[in-house]
């Protein structure tokens, strides 16, 4: 078991606190307030294009000579399939007529892309300091490629099994991702949600089975919350909701609202948004629809035709389409600087 | 919020420990041996005749003179619904036929009763120190009675929202029930299993916005875990899985060898054993059929059907329908005394 000083090895920080890649509700700046403060701001790059990738980390790198960090995707991108979205599309038919849709207008394709060597070529100039992955790792090559950067490689694991895996394949710190947490599970060993498992004993199984360095994630959201992953043996936390409300983050004002509203004490595990289980506040397709439900298709298909339903709601002022990513602790959302909320997280303790 | 010495005013113990009541699998023993170690040892009474239970409370009384805590159900037991155990049985015809079962032989009885005057009639005299419910609290005129006693009166909480009622409603102290926890859910104000909530962010957000001392439940399996809930704000912890390797536990042979199994990686919520959620190593009748089956009849005579199942199993020498309660911890158990068990939990730290 590390101690808990080894994050700095692990992170490079001052601080045991990695703000959690968000894609689609934060960029650039979020991760330079949080880096400038003594954390590990990072940057998720799932939804974003090359360019854009290239154009934030030159951004970073004016702002700050702090370590970041790089988030990715690495499912594999299934193909398009005709049949699944039929079946899909009368699942929402009701939903399209209600917006004036037509989904046979709809695009075929999603901007979510997995990890590749066209985005290593993009990335290996900067020989970024650490990469986080979700949904497993890359192929081994364009692992090996990366890792040839001097990268450290951070991932998810959602069970003790994937924890295992993971260190078998050679991460240098493992992200336990309790079940509490917001946004996308990162399970790749098994797509059934009964195999989540939450914070407190997926820690505590990880450190003391599996000797790479852990990282608290799911339900964190205040000094206790950190202080409390520390004694479970965790290295170090990593943070997302919390940070939602924050200036430097870009979260919807329908986001803010509903986050700062009694409806985010009730969040729930949905395919429904992408395709994949991701926690977010509970809204009217997810109660109106399973959240499970079999029909969305495969990820990241499924975010098409919610996507188009999610413009036409959010421009009559409602977010009853929108994924409202949140972790099953709100409690810790301020309106404050990024950098003061990472400072108050990382506070000597109660 | 409380400090962290309040719970020997809570609890009257000398170590922050309850062991957590655990029907079907414990008697007198165990909480004898817990209670002598300086925990709070806890007879689970839910499946106990009136006169069982007297003798179990003199048991305990000949041997210790130290608080325990007596727990009982308190649903509303629904009337027998010809219907429902229609569609259950042929649900589980197969399985009937596959062990000569005759389903028309079936009881329409169920032994799990809900606590009630008579039940108080019964344990008056003994004036309880302690006394915790699981799925909500008794009316008010039977819970009025009980705490006329002097008892003090604990009840479990899976949500803020239920925590926020058990405290309107005048309980000592809430049990944080988080969904890592083996054996059935204290649920009362949703049968929704999607709105449960991990240990982690339960604890802070019912230390932090109810004023009455928390116990923290679920998951927690050694030193670090207490320590860690602790950290969150608990005043104590209730521990249920790791003594069930105690020789003083009445645990199956069978129940024994699947938590000493790679299976007890693996469990979940199923409502197949007797009608409500509750979380169990996964086995044969959990894979084949679905785990929340809506088939399954109201707690508690879900039970009925499946106890002739087990029992027919279990002959044959199969867990295959047995429920095999367990959290998702199954780390910490051991086969050592359960009072030495409930030192080592309560060491002062790592």
């Amino acid at each position: 078991m590390m101690n808990q000083g080894d994050f700095r090895q692990l992170l490079g920080t001052d601080l045991p606190i990695i703000q959690a890649p968000m894609a689609g509700v934060q960029g650039s700046a979020l991760t330079i307030a949080v880096c400038e403060a003594g954390g590990l701001g990072s940057l998720p790059c799932a939804m974003l294009g090359m360019d854009d990738i290239v154009a934030e980390i030159n951004t970073i790198k004016r702002a700050t000579d702090r370590p970041f960090n790089l988030n990715f995707f690495c499912h594999k991108q299934p193909d398009y399939h005709k049949k699944q979205h039929q079946a899909w599309h009368t699942l929402l038919a009701p939903y399209f007529a209600e917006f004036g849709i037509n989904p046979h207008q709809l695009a075929t394709r999603s901007n979510r892309r997995p990890f590749s060597h066209d985005m290593a070529d993009a990335i290996e100039p900067f020989r970024p300091e650490i990469i986080s992955f979700h949904f497993g790792l890359p192929e081994p090559t364009l692992l090996a490629r990366v890792k040839g950067w001097g990268t450290r490689i951070l991932s998810s694991a959602t069970t003790l099994a994937e924890a295992r895996w993971l260190a078998a394949h050679g991460v240098d710190g493992i992200i336990a991702q309790g079940l509490e947490a917001g946004g996308h599970r990162g399970m790749f060993l098994s797509d059934d949600v009964s195999t989540q498992v939450g914070l407190f004993p997926l820690v505590r199984q990880i450190v003391e089975e599996v000797p790479v360095p852990v990282i608290a994630a799911g339900g964190i959201a205040d000094t206790r919350g950190v202080q409390a992953a520390l004694m479970l043996g965790a290295s170090a936390v990593q943070v997302g909701t919390a940070y939602l409300l924050c200036p430097e983050a870009n979260t919807s004002a329908l986001h803010r609202q509903a986050l700062k509203a009694e409806s985010a004490e009730l969040t729930a595990l949905t395919r429904l948004f992408s395709g994949r289980p991701a926690r977010g506040i509970v809204n009217r397709v997810m109660r109106e629809l399973d959240c499970l439900h079999p029909a969305a298709p495969d990820f990241p298909y499924a975010s098409i035709a919610m996507t188009a339903l999610r413009t036409a709601a959010e421009q009559q002022g409602t977010a009853d389409f929108s994924p409202l990513w949140c972790g099953q602790n709100a409690s810790g959302c301020r309106e404050i600087a990024a950098g003061e909320l990472t400072r108050q997280l990382a506070a000597a303790g109660p």
